[in-house]
């Protein structure tokens, strides 16, 4: 936490610097973010807009979320709500589908913000950290794919599972920021996952 | 080319508009970008600034780089020379010696404008034209590694060598991208390797 000694002002202010979060005031506070973002893009968002727009404290917002680049993460997350990764009987129709969600999702007005995430972490530390603890989330989740891939016998062996949603994810962030979201899933399921399977 | 009707103005003028380049024009041209991309960031640069620092006219810029985006490419192909890559006898080898390559690379000063080219043209849709040019010529690149792979009798010919020089760059971008420029390059290519050869 940056700031610890602000407090709220005045009688207007959502919430409490507790501990606990209060759900109504944490929406209120991603539901600002979000406008505030699709207003005036990633630039625009400080947390002082944000506690403003809530009508937060500023010492809320940052027990919940240390730094900007942290509810930024926040708002992202919560809005894309992909869910569990499906199960199609196969390592490589699993990868296929996980490429597919993440596509359409990205090609999505809400989604589209991530390359502008990543774009935006590449100058600013902070944005940075929030996105390499979201990515490895992300890596955490694809590994589920990989062990359901293992219990059903799939997999040679010879390759690390955080290696192979590593080479998953590189293959989705490039597509990502070359704007290539139409480009063919299935081809790269294959590509990807011939080398991992018996 | 989006302006053809300028002219050079005055004697203190380098090089001329005709279609044949001149080098030394050229050099000073690059040398002048790569200058104020080295002392303002991409966001400082522009053709007006290049021109008037190279002391050459904006039409002879335009002519050779129809964009901004398309300049900002040049200078960092130019100074990027890497040359071709290394042939250590097997598929592995070669695309851990390009992810060592990269890697190696990018951690430099000049070669860290990368990750910043790729978050500008998230924004830049010149840039973004001009970055995937360049894109498809480096997976070009790539291909001829396959291509050795090929010769050698190492391919299972199952994927397509385009799909394979995506997936190796997709690694080695989302590492840049997540400052992950140490990470384990012979895993990789490991990683990606076992499913493309017999």
């Amino acid at each position: 936490m940056r700031k610890s000694g602000e407090s709220g002002q005045g009688d207007a202010k959502r919430g409490s610097i507790g501990a606990r979060r209060n759900p109504a005031t944490e929406a209120a506070i991603l539901d600002a973010a979000e406008a505030i973002v699709a207003e005036k893009g990633i630039a625009g968002l400080s947390m002082e807009a944000v506690a403003r727009r809530a009508r937060a404290g500023k010492a809320t917002l940052y027990r919940w979320w240390p730094t900007r680049g942290a509810l930024l993460m926040a708002a992202y997350e919560r809005q894309k709500q992909i869910g569990a990764y499906p199960d199609t009987g196969s390592l490589e129709g699993d990868v296929e589908a996980v490429l597919r969600l993440l596509f359409a999702h990205w090609g999505r007005p809400e989604g589209s913000i991530f390359r502008h995430i990543i774009a935006a972490a590449q100058g600013d530390p902070d944005l940075a950290d929030a996105l390499e603890r979201y990515r490895q989330e992300r890596l955490d989740s694809l590994a589920t794919v990989i062990a359901r891939a293992e219990a059903r016998g799939e997999l040679s062996g010879e390759v690390p599972a955080r290696d192979m949603a590593r080479a998953v994810m590189g293959m989705a962030w490039l597509h990502l920021l070359v704007g290539r979201l139409d480009a063919d899933a299935a081809g790269m399921a294959r590509t990807l996952v011939r080398g991992w399977v018996t």
